[in-house]
């Protein structure tokens, strides 16, 4: 890992934590960014197929958001206002229920929390266990909600987990995920019978909390089938399901929810990265009126509606939910992205397809050649990432809106080098 | 509680959480705010004593900071860069070590956590934690943190904790802060006994979590001589000391952090509120050094380093805390709000005077009254909110820039308010 | 539920305690007891299959335990020394060496505790953690522990559980015994599969805590190839095993160990129940030597190393097992059960013989019909009781040294109780 | 540490477990006990001002008991019978309620747990905590109360809660005993204070577990008032009092239980070491009939109801509770003890007397200086130990039936044991 400038002058030896992280794969310093390109310090682009994992659905600066910042701050439209009434709030929740609540006949109430997806996650299992007088939670293998105390405990990576330094991460049960006993176990089995029995040990469950496309955990997606199994699992234990949608909300599916057209009505649902749709800190988390028992100000926080995420946040509802074009568009990319995908599995022995929509990867079968290949990318100006408990799968994570020939050329980076890594099919050895 | 609109057609009845809180003392719909005024959809003015909960101490949508926000937006800066180098970022970390560390002599790295005071304090503590190897942390009486998980357990109040739904809030101890035993009880000798005591139960402890003025707990202003007591005892039992400066830092008691000339330097200091200048989402954590053990991304989040804060936050201290300019204010006018706060005081029997510097209020004895002197002002155009275990404390949040007149026009508000309520001094009754 | 005599004048319902179970199932007075007969106060005998729940493997007042018992009372014996030095510990050490562990080629140390099962495993627990330096523990399905909370965290039964009035059982991660996911699959592949993925969110577990055959869970029997497949995965994942051979020690499976000829050797080994030989409170804890990592007193207690119990624990030892006597006699009378219980089964549609060796008995599908077996066998002269997560097991655990005679003669009344209880066979029905 | 054998020829340093203590203090064997003498192998005799922990509180083998016990072994009488009604267990109960608590008004039930202490403490706050609903148990500063996870929670000693290996000891509060923070602060002062603060950040709790007299923890003696006041918080805030009587009761401090005359009526009490009279292991827990809501069998245990432990008790209790004259005895060997405790406590500077009525000693300053005057004494034949957080207190637990001379004759080879280490005053140095 070396940096653009000497250790001496750095800024960033000098003074940031060692925490910090995706500045050391791509060690170059960002100025600006439009779209789904990133431009550096020294003039270079790199297309962007990691859209700030997945808050930048519609890529950076979109201009019709731009205008509406800058407009509402010109104008000294409030910037903070805690939790009070604003224009910019009211307008947010009339377009969030027009465009996404009321067409899906979703009663939900929208609850906004502390600006992180860790927070809304907090927020929801705080609330499920009010509503359940149970404190256990389940959560799945190589599920990933969050850095905060509640929320790592049902985060199911061991380095984060090892962050906690040392406090026992108590009152969630890990159950597995789909597929990841083997791709022919039905966990659902195996969570049922753990259930069913009286004497199994597990505490009655006030909450499933899960991702149905796992976006660290290696992009594992749940079937429909699966996650309406779990639901109804959850509804005959009494527990009440969470989807967790910041990572694969806001249309990267290929619709506006993950959960869309799978079946199901989770019983809250957990929002953040691209609900601003500018890259704005901006989290929330929807709940069944029935369970909205909230006290005013039992979950607080200062940034808690974040109100220059409203106005972006209503212009993107406004521009992209109105109708199916994007949907359209997902639709199509994803397409494209499978196929392509396809190919460049076929050039690495046991390679396979991962993820759903435009939330899709190749698992290389280590972490070590998933990283090769992100740094490679990177030298030849793409920006890509890796995923899962051993950080095996290369994700594809662009924004939605990426112009069809913009998209094929980081493909083409991707494929590239992949050959280049991989110069013979291992599999077509012989 | 009554809104102005009707529950029928208020889309905040309709499908906002009942967590809303500030929107039920403050019923009506603001759409813009400049410096320390706010101004509702009718286009009635507010003088803001609230200031967001110390989130705006240099008020609402500073021209300098509007101007450089909207100018980055424009050339399509970056909005959001995960923890990527830009340079902003470089620029705000150039900044603050120019203006905030190195004048102080201070070593620290900063970290940016995602951009909520409570993820700073949970990324405290779970590096006090790896550091020490101990579980066990220290907070306060009365002392406020955040909301999830970790923070929630370092938090004392009861409504809140309530809100984790049942779980136990673990591995924190809790002390009694400066006089929560009373005026002249020696709590530091407590604390010491009580740690000195191989056998007192009380596990050893990786930090000492602590306000140097609790905002929500109700104002409670630690002398010099007890925070330097409390440094010396966490000193000599292996633990660090963590300042949450997070309410009263950036300016509030009269200096960059409450700690300055108080005689300590703590080993991490959470910021979050007003860190950003502009009342956007974000947050750090500043490490000495020698502590700064994080592996990379231990502690992740997506919204960590937010680059529009980053914008705002640098023109903040280049601004105000390049000379002595914004400190004499503060001086002055804390100066004008200790005279006019006695006179206040005088008017109600028993009430005292709480807090430092820009951060003062009046304990009025009771919830009850404290909550009408607030609804008397709102309906005389001052917003000003209570604070303490049972609401019982008025309390002046203005911002530190408010001009000296319009700082005297909200006391005025003030003084008014109680005096209708209060008629005649009860302590001088016969 | 009733007892012999009324309320009124019934010292235990005036002054016992609810929590009182056993004497609710037999509400007579017993006032002697001689090999596997109980006697009641009004002279009525009873063949007790129940045997103080394995406590009374060699039955009731052996007559060389006692004739020992009565010397070294006489002889103004130590009754109670704390953990000191005794000529009665030394014998039984001396004894245990040879009779026990010297055969098995065992090295390991021998650790008095509080004399009661659950205080054994919370022994057990606590020095694998130290060990380990890690937290969590594995427990298994329907697995019992005890009842104090370390162990009761390990016990899976649901009512159970409920006695800890809502304190979460932390640090304790569950996994299905062999058969508790259905009798075809592999449940040792889940565990694996688990502990293998490092974003299970399953944390490093310090020891395996595992009874080959679960006593009070439903007489589940673990056979060899999953104990050595389970004894493997603890080893490849650093975790200590700890075998509880409370229940099914001491000769109830056909050998002095449950896990004699399965191919493993535990770590730790926790005994109790059957150890005295007499029905006197005594438990120990057996330690591979480079485990014994205890400071003295470290884990101590009032009657550790009960010296009564040492005097007829060494003439057990002695009497039954230094030679192959208990063992043969052990494998016939087993052959015996086995073969009435399977007519007894066959009785009763989808009825399945559980268990191992001595410790068997029938799941008959319902706790009620469980429950009036048991009573109906009470009403003819026989003590028994169900076991199970919904106590459909009718279990047998006769003193092993019960005469072939009388142990048919208990057979007898438990065959003709489910005679008279399911007239026909349901399976057989059309 | 030396033991008189070798290691080589040693069965305890082959086979016991390091966890050993009191066998390192007094290596040698003992054989027989009677009275206040035990003897051991090499036919020497020694006072026990041990009396193991208080756990022999009417000598060894009590010639009464004893032929009770062996009258009950000779006629097969119940050694072993769960909890199922027996006469012995009746005659227990009857006795027990003529004699304790009749006479003194109290209705409580009693409960038999595992026959240990800790296992009574997990009774009992498992209890507390399901009928107020509450988790937090609140104990004290140098308490004591086991070794099993729940009552080790409660216990302040350091070395025992290491003991954990690491994990968390939750859901208990600590507070100061009476004195913990020096004699002239009012240490219910604190409690009231920390419990009536909403913000204090401790939870409502569930019971207060105290010692009267703190056995383990130096032989701090709690004033009538300190526990009246105590109780009185306790009512106050809806927790349950929990006397822990296992070492200060049955006679200890002078009456039957420690609370005797002290005016309050604890809600719970546990009962053990000399409850049996003969040394037999044997727990209770008296739990007021309001509280009595167990389940049947909801905490159990094999060797709950020690029948043997129920014989001897009842002689017990007849032969030492019946009438005045034990209560007379130990009213005059305390005076004894004072006397000369003062004697002894002015030949070392700064020494205190602690404790109260025949559970008594001498903080002598240093545990080094303690435990060489314990060695002193046991080489010139008095088994003696020491307490408090530094093992700083030499304590007298001599038996309360301990013949007058015999009990000089120990406090004479104390007095020159102290003699011999500190030959002069250092107080009176100049």
């Amino acid at each position: 890992m070396s940096t653009a400038k000497t250790a001496e002058h750095d800024i960033y030896a000098r003074r940031e934590s060692e925490v910090r992280s995706y500045c050391r794969s791509f060690p170059v310093s960002f100025t600006k960014a439009q779209g789904s390109t990133l431009t550096d310090a020294e003039g270079r682009d790199y297309i962007d197929f990691l859209s700030g994992c997945s808050t930048l659905n519609y890529g950076h600066n979109d201009p019709d958001m731009k205008a509406a910042l800058i407009e509402h701050i010109s104008r000294d439209g409030i910037a903070h206002g805690l939790d009070m009434h604003t224009d910019a709030k009211a307008a947010f929740l009339e377009s969030f229920e027009h465009h996404v609540l009321r067409p899906r006949g979703m009663e939900h109430r929208v609850m906004m929390t502390g600006p992180t997806g860790t927070n809304a996650v907090e927020a929801a299992i705080k609330l499920a266990r009010k509503v359940t007088g149970r404190t256990n939670v389940i959560s799945f293998t190589n599920g990933f909600h969050g850095m905060t105390l509640g929320a790592l405990a049902l985060t199911g990576n061991h380095g984060k987990r090892a962050g906690a330094g040392g406090v026992s991460l108590n009152d969630v049960t890990r159950m597995p995920y789909e597929g990841a006993l083997g791709e022919d176990v039905d966990t659902l089995a195996y969570i049922e019978t753990m259930l069913n029995n009286p004497s199994s040990g597990i505490e009655p469950a006030a909450a499933f909390v899960v991702e149905l496309v796992q976006g660290e955990g290696g992009l594992n997606a749940a079937s429909a089938e699966w996650v309406q199994g779990l639901a109804q699992i959850a509804k005959d234990h009494g527990a009440l399901l969470i989807v967790d949608d910041i990572q694969a909300g806001m249309g990267r599916t290929g619709s506006f929810f993950s959960f869309d057209h799978m079946g199901v009505e989770p019983d809250m649902v957990t929002l953040a990265k691209s609900l601003s749709g500018f890259g704005l800190p901006f989290a929330c988390v929807l709940i069944r009126p029935e369970h909205d028992i909230w006290k005013p100000a039992e979950h607080n926080g200062t940034f808690r509606g974040n109100t220059h995420a409203f106005v972006t946040a209503k212009v993107a509802l406004e521009k992209f939910w109105a109708d199916d074009r994007l949907r359209n568009q997902i639709a199509l990319k994803s397409q494209v992205l499978e196929e392509r995908l396809h190919i460049i599995a076929e050039r690495i022995g046991g390679a396979r397809i991962k993820g759903r929509g435009m939330m899709r990867g190749v698992d290389v079968g280590s972490g070590e050649l998933a990283g090769r290949i992100c740094a490679e990318c990177f030298d030849k100006g793409l920006i890509i990432e890796t995923s899962g408990a051993d950080d095996e799968v290369v994700k594809v994570l662009a924004p939605l809106t990426t112009p069809m020939e913009q998209f094929k050329e980081g493909l083409d980076i991707l494929d590239r080098a992949v050959e280049a890594l991989v110069p013979q099919p291992m599999m077509a050895a012989e």
